[in-house]
């Protein structure tokens, strides 16, 4: 089973192709990363276990393993991307919201983009988020993770005049039932910038977001 | 097919029986308001539509009718309940909520509760509800109502020390599935203090804020 | 029941308030339009059906009325916004979902935006997007209409470098279960540059859109 | 990652904030403990399963775990809360609904509310509740918790004038659907003074009793 | 389109067939009622609407519809079923749920069966089934139509050693979602003597218990 | 924990309580059952997984496991129950649905009803049924055992008649939800005969048909 | 809107489009038939209403409706195609189902396919079927109709060697769900040979069939 | 438990019985095996997991498991099947699907069809499918696979003039509910020639495309 790495992508989406290290080998997420770094492209997977990343990480020298984030990324000069290409502001509603808030993170920043994390700032403390609006009003776009009843991205989208990228998370129990109940808040959210994509998709977050702030 | 009125409800439960009008014959609902009123009860009949208020106003001399949460209402002498019996909060979050509001204030002013609307302070415009919050923050009980994304009760609990029960709306479009979206929103509330009746039920929302409020 | 303009919107959020028609007075809806006016701010309601138009356009005289889109526009000077804030596309694929594509597309033209239409391009004629490619490629972002099975947003996805905004709609019969499966279609769509809003949602895909090309 | 305390929870809400351990590290959990201690405030953590107690009781002296409910609580000077802080009910229906009964106990308790215990009650052996309804009926709330059809809350809300806060379990199989139809049944109850929690919320479910028992 | 009767059916099953009225025209219902009557079989058509009985009535001499359970039969000489094949008793739970307890009676009595019903003794009055208990503790089976919550089928079942056969109803509103609320409670009643149809079925009800009773 | 056994339940319902094992410590399932001998009754014990029968059994002198049903019975002087209590079929549609047969039959048996075992016949194999019609035509009732498309008890209802329960079974995949696919093609059943119990409950499916032949 | 047709249709994919009517207007159903009939090629639109159908059948001379299928054809010399290509089978469940049965029958013809057709077949008739197999056990392809439980394909296609086209319809009431538990049997089938299409879908059973039988 | 093999299956079927292996015993699963070679039968098993390959493949001589298929085969004379009889392509979107397609494509062999593999050509990379098309536009039958959005079977569709079986998978995650996002995709398609099996099904879609390429 071979892998074809598509790489005229840039050419057309205007960023190299991500990995989805989900059920990947390591031969086959290996030989991704080596294909692009032989072009200069920075390498990015996504969904790459603890397991996968202990024996990627000796195969691929100048790797970067993000446990919470279950990312793994390879600059080609082995230097972080300059940034400087937008600002972004990564907002989360509880602790638990975190690795998904960090896939977004990673995302941007290989894109390129800078990025304000805002943590802990969930509705049920409304007194959280209005404090440090001031940190994240001027991005290019927010990414807003929330899981339960993912109330946050209306919240969010009334206090700041860009596009707001709601991600669910699967967070919560009982009715939750995996993230549906965040998920379909946000689709019904009454704030009209609130854009949704798929329940714990922070990797969507973040590229959304870039590919806004990066424009 | 006879309706029986549960007449030692009030014994048992605090209240008299309150009549759900939807499907029911004229005949049905003013046999149930006659007998209360023979008992010197108060009577409230829910879900009444607009045709069945027009031949059943004639029919019960000194009921009155409320177009907007469709309830019809008798007094034994006449006169409204002396109100007094605790304070109860409705708050909704848009203007088309309204309906669902309206019901639940007609069943605590029946109950002889004092009730405050406040309305339109949805969480798409954030800055409308801190704005009100001294107007409620000292009620017994909270009945919000919301449709969409149903986020208003979790940021409701968030401001006050009392009970909040959360009516979900079918107001919506789309992937709010008749009010689906609002009603797992408020079952998964990050807010300790959330409580939750069915879709669009004014009148359970009301009438739980008033036995806590009458306690 | 009073309807309060949110009028600092502009100052938060970049845009005047948007009226959502559906169940709202004729009153409510002028009131907002006079004050919008009054403002010197374009006014635009969405959800207005036939019925609604016809009395409100005696009563807002310079106010025009799309029945395609069902949306109703009034401009202060008289004249159409001076255009020219960024480009979008709006792609549909079948002439049944042009109700939402029209709506999307006066949601961009009174946010000032210059609009291409691509229209009948569905994916069961493959051959008809890339040859419509050209069209749409420089755009700012895309909103990409679809019902049924929503796979036009994948496809259109991978030929251009912007966010696609899917807006899955209601069209199809059986296992369409009223938008559902064009609405999860879109959300697990494999290209990384979709992201989604609600089943229908034309307002919010032109709405997003606009706030990407006007920054 | 940083976890923090909502401190002023006691002023705006009345009772401090308690700690949902699903997923938290230790550290976090041990923090948050060490927090309130240090405020005089009595502790409670959720959801802590048998592996973080064994770690958590060595390093927070004086705390102590109830296995069943999967709770942690520490007081300030060591002793019980003094209770007598108005009384509460916990009806279950089956011996499988008890750890959610006893999350609710230990929640009430933590509040300062004396608490009832009846159990195994369900609705299959109907002369069993009305046998003990003396026991419950004075109560300011009570809390009644059952899975498979959660037919209980229903007949319970018939025989007390206070309010029932239902609690559905995921406890069943088949067309269950993990606490579905117990949370359907509860929703939909024909009882006006019942309301509902999220499935297995027994925190929640004992919470809001105390809110109404301690006014 | 032949209607074609399917005239071994007592041989096979017991009875003959009965005709579903829904969407069929009045001459194919007469035709089956016309051919049933000449071989001295007694006919029973249901789900016909009060438009098709009109026309039905003046072509079919003897027959009769009942409006409520909206049921048509004919006999063939033009008496009752003679009664006496065993006693099955209609327990329903609310007013509303009377077209389907009727619908069920109707077709007990056509099979020949004793019917007794017992009517409005829903569980948010608990203490009305007791009283009844009775009159129905002797039945060879027992038909119970609930909507809402659905829970009376378990209640029933705790109090007679006959099966019990649970009918749920559309009732409700909100999360009744048609009729599943009641559906999933009755699938998952605790009781082991309850069985389920479908929602609305009162005719399956009616027959499952006709079946046993006249074994 | 005390767990109460409903003593009086032979004489209420026809039959003891049976013990659902699920989650059951082993002093709880040993105390019933020592408390039923100790009555003369024969226990009933359902849903017992190997690892507590491996102690059980150790415990129970006497007792008898079917690994298969997952059942556990003590009988108290020691034998079978005399049988010919009536007889009932347990028809089953693959071999994966064994075990919910196989629940069935001990049920059954445990009731004193004699049954007849029919396996395999399920309907991509239409001719099999037929040739086995004979075995089970003249049972009291008949339990149908079918998982994936559920469409078994629908023909056995065709060929009987006697009620027909149908038991869905979880076997399947994808499309089957666990399920829910059996479970509703037996709810529709066009075939007036057919009743339904939830999904993988044998021990309904045999307590029904045994409460039906034993009348 | 112009109505663009897909003129290489039949170049690519054997047949010419085929108008889909809901919503279309009268002009935009003409021209499509008006430009097929100028390049000789024979026209079908499904889903047409028979308001549609009045004035569109004095637009198109020689066009004809057939008011159960919902189906409007045109020939280009006039007469019906040849017929001959190959031989199906239109077999259905109950008479409800016939206009779903009957839009196959009408595409299979525009096809030039000979369709033999089944009616009133359904499995609580189990001996139905048998009697009537010799009819299409020849066939290149079966198309089997049915609502309620669906189960009719599973039994047809273990009788024949061919493809079976399973089309659900929405036939049923209650926990039919709108031709959902027809949907899941089929696709659920235990018969290798049986395939599906979406619920009500008479046109893409009919098309299917006819690709394999025209092969 | 004994099995029994449906052996006329090939006389009525056109092909010998395929053993189901999930959660089979390997005395089953090689009891078919050796009857089917008994009789000069090629034998085929579906989901043998690598557990069971194992010991079965000490039992079955010149038996051969696939073990990304889950598949084992074995033939009479032991040389593959001759081929040749019609000609199948299985395409596949993303290389997670590759299970399904080797399931598909063991089947297809099995039937002596010769099959051309495609893989890795999602919609997401536009232009992959175009430059593949000529591979199998002269197909007789095309399996498609897919998860995710499940969009490859519509854009297939629009190239090929042959019967194109859609298999969604469970590849995914979040909003894609174990593949039903694919599944109503494909029902949903707008490509005539699209027909669906279950989710995972990779057997039931390449058994179709075989019936058909044999035919
Ligand atoms: N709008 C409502 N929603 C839910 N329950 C209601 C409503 N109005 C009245 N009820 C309750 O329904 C019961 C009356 O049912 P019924 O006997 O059918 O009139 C009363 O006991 C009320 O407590
Ligand atoms: N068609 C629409 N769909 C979703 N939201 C809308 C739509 N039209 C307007 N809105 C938003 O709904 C809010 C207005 O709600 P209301 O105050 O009820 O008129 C505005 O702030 C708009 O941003
Ligand atoms: N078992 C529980 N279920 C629902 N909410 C809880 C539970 N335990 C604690 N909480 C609430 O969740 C919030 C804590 O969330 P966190 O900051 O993640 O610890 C607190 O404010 C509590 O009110
Ligand atoms: N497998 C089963 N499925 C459903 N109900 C059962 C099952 N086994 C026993 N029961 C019933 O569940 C009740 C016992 O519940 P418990 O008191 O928790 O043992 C008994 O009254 C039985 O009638
Ligand atoms: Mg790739
Ligand atoms: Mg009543
Ligand atoms: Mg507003
Ligand atoms: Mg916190
Ligand atoms: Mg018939
Ligand atoms: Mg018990
Ligand atoms: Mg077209
Ligand atoms: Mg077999």
């Amino acid at each position: 089973q071979n892998v074809t790495v598509d790489l005229d992508r840039r050419q057309r989406c205007g960023f190299p192709e991500v990995v989805y290290g989900e059920g990947k080998s390591d031969d086959a997420v290996a030989a991704v990363f080596d294909e692009l770094l032989a072009r200069g492209e920075p390498a990015l997977a996504t969904r790459i276990s603890a397991a996968q990343a202990e024996t990627l990480l000796t195969r691929l020298p100048g790797a970067r393993y993000n446990p919470v984030a279950r990312t793994l990324r390879r600059n080609p000069a082995g230097a972080e991307p300059a940034g400087g290409r937008g600002r972004a502001a990564v907002v989360s509603a509880g602790s638990t919201d975190l690795p998904v808030a960090e896939e977004a993170r990673e995302t941007l920043n290989w894109m390129g983009v800078d990025v304000t994390m805002v943590q802990d700032v969930g509705v049920a403390g409304p007194h959280r988020l209005p404090e440090r609006v001031a940190e994240i009003v001027d991005s290019d776009a927010v990414v807003v993770v929330a899981g339960m009843e993912g109330a946050l991205p209306s919240v969010v989208g009334g206090y700041v005049p860009c596009p707001v990228i709601g991600v669910p998370t699967s967070v919560g129990y009982g009715a939750n039932f995996q993230g549906l109940s965040a998920l379909l808040s946000m689709l019904n959210s009454c704030a009209s910038n609130v854009t949704v994509v798929n329940i714990d998709a922070g990797f969507k977050g973040g590229y959304l977001a870039g590919l806004i702030a990066t424009r």
